[in-house]
C-alpha cells in the first residue's frame, strides 16, 4: 500500500504512514515513540520518512541527523528560517509590553496604517486575529451579519482552515469531515485540462449554479470564498482574470466575495495579494500564514461598510489577536519584503524557476502540466491517456525521491498528483537551478 | 447614560463608550483617531476614559502619560509582565528554528511530557492551537466526533471564544449573539444568593434538566462545557466540591465533561488546575491565556480515549500550533511557575487580599459578597434589599475611580457588578495593601 492510499481516507497528500514498517534512525525513532506517548491522535507528520529538524536558516533546515534540506516547501517563514529582523524585533516588544487592543496603543496603529496601505482604498479597515482560521471564521460571522444570509460558495477541494466553521467549508480534509449547513461546492478549477478561454465562464456558470441553488434553498448568499490562487485545487493560476466574473455575480446575488490570501497573500505569487492577479477588488481579504513570518497573526481587512452590521452589533475580542509582540513580527515582515524587494523577486525567481521546470517538464510525457505564480509553483503528473489520469503515486513518490535528496517539497491537488513548490521567498536563481536538476534526477529514476 | 447601559445591548462590562464626551489627553486623542480609521469597527477599549499604555515590567503598566499602573486586571502575563525568561526563550528560539508539527522536533515533546505530568494520570494527551476559541473550537469537534452526539450544556452567562462554534457557547456576548444549534443553558451559579448547601444540588438539577431537553431533542448530549471558576458567570468559586455530580451526570447521558481552564488554570486559583479545587477529572481540558504569557498559545488536553475518533477519523493540523517559538515561551512559563512556586504563592497571597477585601466589605452595606479562590476574586455590590438586587453603576464607577488612582481591574457578571480582580501572579501583599487601601478611598467615594 503506499502512503496515498493509506491516507486516502483522511485526503492527506505526503503523510507519514507509521504501519509502513520504514526503518527510521534511532534518534527519530525514540523520539517519535516518546511523540506518540504525548500528542493527540490526530498528528501527521510529513514524508515516508519523517524529517527530524533542529535549526533552519533561509531557505536552509538542518536535520538531527546533520543533513542540510533546501526549503522549497515552506510559505509561513515567508522572509526567511530565523530571520535576525523578526527576531530582534520580537525580542525588543517583549521586554517592553504585550497586551491586548483594548488599552491604547502605537505599534498596531501604524502597522495597519502600514498594512491597509498595499490595499485597494476601498478595503480600509484591519481586524486581528490569530490564525488563518479565526480570520476565516470571523468572515464567516461578518459576512452573515452583513448580508442577513446564511450560504457560502466553495470550491470542491477548498482548505480554509480547522475551526468547526473553517472546517465545514473545507471539503479537502476528506469524506469524514463534514461540511458546513448552508456550504454548497462548485467543481475545483482545472486548468491542465480546460482550454485557457472556457476556464472563466465554466467558474462563472458552476457559481450561478450555486447561487441559484442556495437562493432556492432559502439561505440566500452570505459570501464567495475562493482563495486567489486555489492552492488546495492544485494551485491553479491562470489565465489571470477568471476570477472576475464571479465578483459581479456573488455581489448581484446580495453577497460578499471574500478573498482567501493566507497562502497567495504577502507577495507569494509576485504580487502583494493573489487577487491582483485577477484584476479584483474583493469585500473581505483573510491574511495569515506568512504575516508574522511564524509568529502567529492573521487578519481580517475590508470595507468598513462590510464590517459594520457585525462591528455594531456584537463586539470581537481576540485576546492575542494584534498583540504588540505579533505586531512586532508583522512589521518586521513588512519592512524585509519592502527593504529586500521580494515581491519582485518572487516573480523574477518564480518565472524563472516555472520556465525551468517546463522546459524540464517536456521532457517527461508523466508531467502533464506545469503553472503557478510567483514562487507558488506546481508541477502535475498523469497518464499518456484522454484523460490525461491524474498520477498520484508518481507525485509520492518524486516528493519522498526529492526529501532523500535533501530538498523538500510536498504535493497537491484533488488528486495529489501535483508538486507543490512553494519555497521562503528570499530563494534565489541558485536555489532554483539546484531544485531543478535534482528534480531531473528523480524524475528520471520514477518517472517510469 | 452610564457606561454600562450604552453597551447593554452588547453586554461589555467596562466599555468605552465614544459617545459619551469624555474629555482625554490630546496624545491619546490623536492615537484614538487614527485607530478608529484603521481598525475594523467591532474592537472596544476599556474604561470611561480609555487607558494608553506604553510599557509593563511585572505588575506594572506605565501610560503613554507618564503614569504607573497597578495591574490587577491581567491575567495573561501570569508571571509578570515583559518576563525576561520568557524573552530569552523566546528570542533564542526564534534564532534557531520555527516551524511546525509536520517534521519531527524534540521541544513539543518534552514540554507536552511536562505539561501532561501536571493532570491526573487519565488525561494524557495534548493537542496544541493558538487560541482559547480555537481550543475550545476544537473540544466541540472532538466530543461531537467521540460521542456521535451534538448537544452541548453550557452556563447563562458563558464566555467560551470568539469562533463561530465558541461564540455559539457564549450567551455573555449578549443577545445579537445567537447561541448555537443544540446548545442549551442552565442558569449561572449564583452562590452570593444560594445557600452554600444548595449550590451542587441546584446546579445538578439545572444539568440534568438540559440533559432531558437534548436527549428529547434527538440531539444527545456530547458534552457539558463549564469554566472551572466560571469567571464570566462572575467568578463562582465556592464550596469546592459542586462540580463533582456534573461530571457523573454528563457520563451517565453519554456526554464528556470539557474543563475551560483559559482562566482558572495555570496556578491562577491557588492548585495547578480550577477543576481539582472540585476534586474531579475531566475527560477534555482547554488551556489557553496565561499558557505562553502572552505568546500565542493553546491546548485541549484529555485522554487518548476521548480525542481517538476524531483522531483517527480527521486530521487536524494548526499551522501556528504547537511551533517551536510557542513551545519555548509556554516552556519558560511552566519553568518560572515552579521555581519560583507562583501555585502556592496565588494561594497565599491571593488568601491574604481575600480576607482583606471581606473585612473592607463587611463595613460597606453595598458590598453583598466577596469570594473567589487564590488571585482570582470577585467583590459584588447589590443593594439593601431581599434580592440584594445587583448594582451594576456602583461596579463600573468603582473600576473607573480605581482605573483614576492607578489601579486596572474590571467589573464581571451576569450583571456586571461584580469587581473582577485578577493580577499576574507575582502580585505581592503590598500591591495587595495598596489596593485595598486604594478600594477604601474609592469605595468610601463612590458606596453612597
Amino acid at each position: 500500500m503506499t502512503d496515498t492510499q493509506a491516507n486516502a481516507g483522511i485526503h492527506m497528500a505526503n503523510g507519514f504512514d507509521p504501519s509502513s514498517g520504514v526503518e527510521l534512525d534511532p534518534a527519530s525513532a525514540a523520539l517519535l515513540e516518546r511523540r506518540d506517548r504525548v500528542l493527540g491522535p490526530s498528528y501527521r507528520l510529513f514524508y515516508r520518512e519523517p524529517v527530524a529538524i533542529e535549526s533552519a536558516q533561509g531557505v536552509w533546515l538542518r536535520g538531527l541527523d546533520g543533513r542540510e534540506y533546501l526549503d522549497a516547501y515552506n510559505n509561513v517563514p515567508a522572509i526567511g528560517h530565523s530571520h535576525p529582523a523578526v527576531t530582534a524585533a520580537v525580542s525588543a516588544q517583549l521586554a517592553k509590553l504585550n497586551t491586548h487592543t483594548r488599552y491604547l496603543a502605537e505599534p498596531i496603529v501604524s502597522y495597519s496604517e502600514r498594512l491597509l496601505a498595499k490595499f485597494p482604498d476601498a478595503l480600509d479597515r484591519v481586524t486581528y486575529a490569530c490564525t488563518g482560521s479565526e480570520a476565516i471564521d470571523l468572515a464567516i460571522r461578518t459576512a452573515r451579519y452583513q448580508t442577513g444570509k446564511q450560504g457560502f460558495i466553495i470550491s470542491e477541494h477548498a482548505y480554509h482552515g480547522t475551526t468547526v466553521a473553517a472546517a465545514g467549508l473545507s471539503p479537502s480534509l476528506g469524506p469524514n469531515n463534514p461540511l458546513g449547513e448552508h456550504v454548497v461546492t462548485i467543481p475545483s478549477i482545472d486548468t491542465a485540462r480546460t482550454p485557457a478561454d472556457e476556464v472563466a465562464p465554466k467558474l462563472l456558470a458552476s457559481v450561478e449554479a450555486a447561487i441559484a441553488q442556495l437562493n432556492e434553498s432559502g439561505a440566500g448568499v452570505a459570501g464567495v470564498i475562493l482563495d486567489s490562487i486555489l492552492s488546495s485545487d492544485g494551485v491553479q493560476s491562470d489565465p489571470t482574470g477568471f476570477l472576475a466574473p464571479v465578483v459581479d455575480a456573488v455581489h448581484r446575488a446580495g453577497g460578499l466575495y471574500i478573498a482567501d490570501e493566507v497562502q497567495p497573500g504577502f507577495g507569494r505569487t509576485g504580487t502583494w495579494w493573489g487577487f491582483e492577479r485577477h484584476g479584483i477588488v474583493p469585500d473581505l481579504v483573510i491574511l495569515g500564514k506568512p504575516m508574522g513570518n511564524g509568529v502567529p497573526i492573521s487578519a481580517l481587512v475590508g470595507s468598513a461598510a462590510a464590517q459594520e452590521a457585525f462591528g455594531s452589533q456584537v463586539r470581537y475580542f481576540n485576546t492575542f489577536g494584534g498583540n504588540p509582540v505579533s505586531i512586532a513580527a508583522a512589521t518586521a515582515v513588512l519592512d524585509v519584503i519592502e527593504r529586500d524587494g521580494l515581491v519582485d523577486h518572487a516573480a523574477s525567481v518564480g518565472g524563472e524557476l516555472l520556465a525551468g521546470l517546463r522546459e524540464l517538464g517536456s521532457r517527461f510525457d508523466s508531467v502533464i502540466d506545469v503553472r503557478g505564480a510567483g514562487l507558488f509553483l506546481a508541477v502535475e503528473f498523469g497518464a499518456d491517456d484522454e484523460e490525461r489520469t491524474p498520477d498520484a503515486d508518481l507525485a509520492t513518490r518524486v516528493v519522498n525521491g526529492m526529501r532523500e535528496e535533501g530538498i523538500l517539497i510536498s504535493a497537491s491537488g484533488p488528486a495529489a498528483a501535483a508538486l507543490k513548490i512553494r519555497p521562503p521567498l528570499p530563494f534565489t536563481s541558485a536555489n532554483g537551478a539546484q531544485l531543478l536538476e535534482t528534480l531531473e534526477r528523480v524524475l528520471t529514476r520514477e518517472a517510469r
